[in-house]
This record gives structure tokens, C-alpha cells and sequence, in this order.
């Protein structure tokens, strides 16, 4: 996608070869910074600190991490222990494992000289398939879009509900839950687009408004409290929001806060999709509330807040009592009941093991 | 309640018996403020500044309002006039017009000499009838809170669940979703609030949990979107929350998100409480969400948020593109079929027609 007229990814191998370039999105929206990074530490200093998120972005940095990691050593030994330390960085998200054990799978039976090299073109790969994968998702996510606008009077905008960020700064490029819309305003169909806040990290106000802000796209920030007050006067159309993980039942583990408004979609007859590369789908789980872990982050992200003061300083605020605590958890996890449906790169799917298993029918057993 | 060790109300006559004193609760958690009033616009200003807020509170601002005004002038035509200034200032909480029409029927038939005097009375007895209420919905509450504790492990707390403020800070007194809260402790029953954030104004973040950290209760702050979460985890015993205005027919009118909590609620069985004076119910509406007029609050409470710097001061950052617009609506409508219970100052009701005209037979028809 475009910033102020270039053309950029999310993440991208630097003009030596070597180094890996990620925008710093701890930074959005006040700050557009690029960063380079050098070594597997700093890779996963990315992941862990959240200058990357989003899914399909850390599996894609867990990879190039791998290949800086094997700058350093190419044995095996030390090839398993970088996967292990990249897994442990976040654990919900399952497209960081499922990078890293594609990067081992191919590398450990290689002989040690020729690793590295092949670990640059495999990161690549992953890089060109999410591209690739994410512009399919938004294709078949926006036939929903053309239907829900062919029942609106000409001009009337399809209004779409989002949580956290799932657009390009989440991927590599395009998008899960923005892709469609991406695709559906490339077509000429008026979209607008209600930004959930989304705290405690705010990726709704910081990442997904800028990125609407950049690419032209009508919006309004709300806070994560007004969805169901709007779905219940008529003004949602769909809501479209990513997984970081979902279960092979189709129960979607997603940022915190996205089961409340699951539920107020159900509860007022507005469609809830979910947008999804097939390599978010853990086949070895079925029960979501009862099987994916929840990571727990740092409370100070409840407690303060971080924000951009009158002369243009960014600047972290204490919201609260110094004495109150606070908890943290930084993902829920949405029962496939509420999920009107599955968008991936193969398209539109029922919530459930047979939907999922009738467009990936290489995982039935 | 007490701060620092001081007996407080949110709202008393000055000692001169002329002005009036609230706290500014705009500046809390971090300064703890008393501001005199002497006008009836000081006292408007309080009210859509939010200096105070809570339906109850606001309707004994407004009737001290009408004192402060009546000090200006004491003629029926300005009477009037300051009532229809007055109801203008907040257009959902139903106790403010309350209020207002209360002091209008007693002034209005006396002689104009002995309006101002009479008018003190009354904002006097408004404040102390708040305070009775409250202590009784505490008492009821209660009963509630006894039954979830007597079904636990001896010591085990039980967890509370709680939007925006509903306590001292938003009555004269006690509080009304707070009440049960501080009267079961007062009995020794181990008692722990989840206190929601409550976006955009913080109330919960900046009042609630001030309150019950000044109260010494055990409590964490979490964001707006975490309730569900916890709920699907067991670890919320019930929800109790107050109301801006509750239909005849038991739906209820609360602070934006509330809605969303009492869906998660009853996807999980966990029951949701609602704590209200009677005199919070509108018996001229029935359904809730056509017929109650929602607050648009300005958009600069959704861009910007307020919070104490590393420095002490406080300050107003923005976290959202410049270029984002939002939309605030400042209350949202949970229908009856989601609330398990009404908790009135005159007993626990079903939210229903029949519950209500149970407990106030003389708004049948």
C-alpha cells in the first residue's frame, strides 16, 4: 500500500540482502519510522515489543528472524533454539509457529553451508504467498461487500465495523478484514468503515485510521463500547475482523474485545466475518475457550496510555489511581456459533469443521 | 464516604448557606478539587462540563441550580425558564428533569417571597432522600451479593463486574451500583470489582476505582473489552451497574458499552444487575431503544484522552490521525430481557412492566 505516495510492505528485505526493514508501528500514527533490523535478537525485540503485530506479520518476521539468527551460527542445534525463543515471543498467535516450523522443516535437512541462503529465499516466499494469499481474501471478501451494497439505495455507503488491526500493517500487504474492503472501494462500491479504539493498545485509533487516512477511505473512530449501541439503530452492515488463531470447529481467537461484538452482531442480525489465511487455522485444536492460551500482557498497558501532547511530543499518560491494578489479557476467543462466516484465500466458508475441512480438505483425517 | 480520612458527600450547602460545593471530578484521580458554585450558569456548566455527573448527582446539581438562580430572580417567568435551561444540559439522564419538574411543582404555586428559601429546603431534602435511597438499594443489593458469597469456598471473593461510575461519586451518597458493593463489605463480605475502564470519559478508570481504593476494596482495572473474556472464564460472579433512565418496561439506559457487558452476561449465565432510585424510571417510555433520546457528546472525548504525565501534570493527548473523525454517543440501551434484576431503594424487581409497577404501585394505570 501507499504512504504519502510510495509504495510500501510491512516488511522487507533491506537493498544489502542482509538486513530486514520493518516500520516501527509503535510509532503510528504520529510517527512514520523505519527500522532495520540486524540480528535475531532484534527480530524478536520486534515481535515481543510490538513494533511488528498482527499475525501473518510475525510469522513473516519469525522467518527473517531465522535467517539473521543463521547468520550467526547454521548448526541444527542452534536452528532449533532460535524457533523455540521466536515461538515463546507471543503465544496466541499461531502463524508464528506455523513460520517457524515451515523455516526448520525445510532448513534442518539441508547441509549446514547451504542454509542460510535458503532461508532468505524461503522468508521471501512466505512474504510473496501472504501478499498473494491476503489479495485473494480480499477478493472473495468483497463479493460480500457487492451484496450487501446491492441492497442499499445507489451511492448509500456499506457500513463495516472493525476491531484492532487486521490491513496491511498486520500482513505484509493488503490485509485479512481490510483486504476486502480494499478491494471493494478498488471497485468503485462506498464503503465506510467504523474503527473499533481497541484497546488497551488502541491499533483501531493508531493503525487502522491511518491506514483508512492514507488510502482515502471514509471513516469514523468509535470507542470499543459503541458497536452494539450502532448495530442496534441500524448502522452496521457487517463486521469484518481477523483471528490471530482459529480452532479446526472455527471458534476464532481474535483481540480482545472482538466476542462482545460477535455478540452484538447476533443479537441485531448484522453478519460477523472473519478474514483468514489458511495458516491461521490450528487443526490440533477444536475448543477455543478451552484450548487457546491467552497471553497476559504488561498491566502499564491498562494503566497508561500513549498519545501525542498539544506540541506534538508523543507522551505516555497514567489513566488511573497509582494504587489500582490492573489485568491484562490481550485476546478473546469468539465461539464459531457467531461467526456468520470464514473469509480465506479459497473463500467464503461456514464456521465449522466441515467448512473448514470442504475448502482445506488436505487436513481431514 | 470518606477521603482521607474526611466524611464527603458529592454535593452540600456551603457553610454560608448561600453557595454550593461539589467536587470536581473532572480532576480526579489526580486532584481531588472542591469547587463553590454561586450561579445558576456555574451550576449549567458543572452539569455539561461534567464537573458532576451521575444521573442522581446531576438532579440534585440542578436543583440547587434552581436555588442559585432564584437568588437572580423570583419570578415564575424566570422559574421556567431556568427549568427548560436546565433540562437542556444533559438530554438522556431522566433525573435531571426529575429534579427539576419536583422543585417547579413546589415553587411555582408559592408567593414569590417565599420561593427562595423553600427552594434551599427542598434541594436540601432532595440531597437527603438520595442518600436514603442509596443506603436502601445497598441494602437490597446486598442480599444478592450474600447469596453469590454462600455459594463459594469459605474467603473466596466475589468478583463484581461494574461500568463506569454508579457509585458516591455520581449521587449525593453511597452510590447506586456501588451501594450493594460497599454494604456487603461493611458485613464482611469478601468483595472483588472488576472495574471497566469505560471509554471514552474513563469513569471507571478515573472514579470507580478512586472510590474503591479510598474505600480500601480489592479491585482491578481492565479495559472495555475485557469483560466477556473474563465472563467466559468464570471468573465474574455477577454484573451491577446503574442507569441514566430505565423504561417502564424494565430496559435501561446506561453508559455506552453497557449493552455490550449484559449480552456477554447472559451468554455466560452470569447475572446482570441494574441499580437505580425509582425515581430514575421514565413511566412515559416503553421501549428503550426507539424511544430514549442518546447524548452526542463531542468528538474530542473519543481523539483525545486525559491522564497524569511522569512529571505529575496533567495533560490531553491525542491518539488517532488527525484526519480521523469520530462519532461519541454517550449511552446505550440494554433491553429488559437481558437484566436479571432491578435493584430498587424499595426491593429487587424482575426488569419488566409487572416488576416495576409491583414495587411503585402508583404509576398504574
Amino acid at each position: 500500500m501507499k504512504v504519502n505516495g510510495q509504495a510500501y510492505r510491512s516488511i522487507w528485505l533491506a537493498a544489502d540482502g542482509v538486513g530486514v526493514e520493518i516500520i516501527d508501528q509503535t510509532q503510528l500514527p504520529f510517527r512514520f519510522k523505519v527500522v532495520r533490523l540486524e540480528t535475531l535478537d532484534e527480530a524478536m525485540t520486534a515481535v515481543s515489543r510490538m513494533l511488528v503485530r498482527g499475525a501473518p506479520l510475525i510469522g513473516a518476521t519469525a522467518a527473517y528472524g531465522i535467517c539473521l539468527g543463521l547468520r550467526q551460527s547454521v548448526t541444527s542445534q542452534a536452528l532449533e533454539s532460535m524457533a523455540s525463543r521466536l515461538i515463546a515471543c507471543r503465544p496466541t498467535a499461531i502463524n508464528l509457529r506455523w513460520a517457524v516450523e515451515r523455516m526448520l522443516r525445510l532448513l534442518l535437512p539441508l547441509p549446514e553451508g547451504q542454509r542460510l541462503a535458503a532461508a532468505y529465499r524461503e522468508a521471501g516466499r512466505i512474504c510473496e504467498e501472504d501478499v498473494a494469499t491476503n489479495e485473494a481474501i480480499g477478493r472473495h471478501g468483497a463479493t460480500l461487500i457487492r451484496a450487501l451494497r446491492d441492497k442499499k439505495q445507489p451511492g448509500e455507503p456499506v457500513n463495516i465495523l472493525t476491531h484492532c488491526n487486521a490491513g496491511w500493517l498486520a500482513t505484509v500487504d493488503w490485509g485479512t478484514a481490510l483486504a476486502p474492503i480494499y478491494a471493494a472501494v478498488a471497485e468503485g462500491i462506498p464503503v465506510h468503515v467504523w474503527v473499533d479504539e481497541t484497546r488497551p493498545r488502541n491499533q483501531g485509533a493508531s493503525l487502522t485510521a491511518w491506514e483508512l487516512v492514507a488510502a482515502g477511505i471514509p471513516h469514523h473512530l468509535i470507542v470499543d463500547n459503541a458497536g452494539g449501541h450502532l448495530m442496534q439503530h441500524g448502522l452496521v452492515d457487517c463486521c469484518i475482523v481477523g483471528t490471530d488463531r482459529t480452532t479446526a470447529s472455527g471458534d476464532v481467537c481474535n483481540k480482545i474485545g472482538t466476542y462482545l461484538k460477535a455478540l452484538a452482531a447476533r443479537d441485531n442480525g448484522v453478519p460477523f466475518y472473519v478474514a483468514l489465511p489458511g495458516s491461521t487455522v490450528d487443526w490440533t485444536v477444536d475448543d477455543g475457550v478451552a484450548e487457546i492460551p491467552i497471553e497476559e500482557r504488561g498491566t502499564e498497558e491498562v494503566l497508561r496510555l500513549q498519545g501525542e501532547d498539544e506540541t506534538g511530543m508523543v507522551r505516555t499518560v497514567a489513566i488511573a489511581p497509582a494504587a489500582t491494578p490492573a489485568v491484562n489479557p490481550a485476546f478473546d476467543v469468539t465461539p464459531a456459533r457467531l461467526v456468520t462466516g470464514l473469509i480465506t484465500e479459497r473463500g467464503v466458508c461456514p464456521a465449522s469443521r466441515s467448512g473448514l475441512l470442504g475448502l482445506y480438505p488436505e487436513h481431514g483425517r
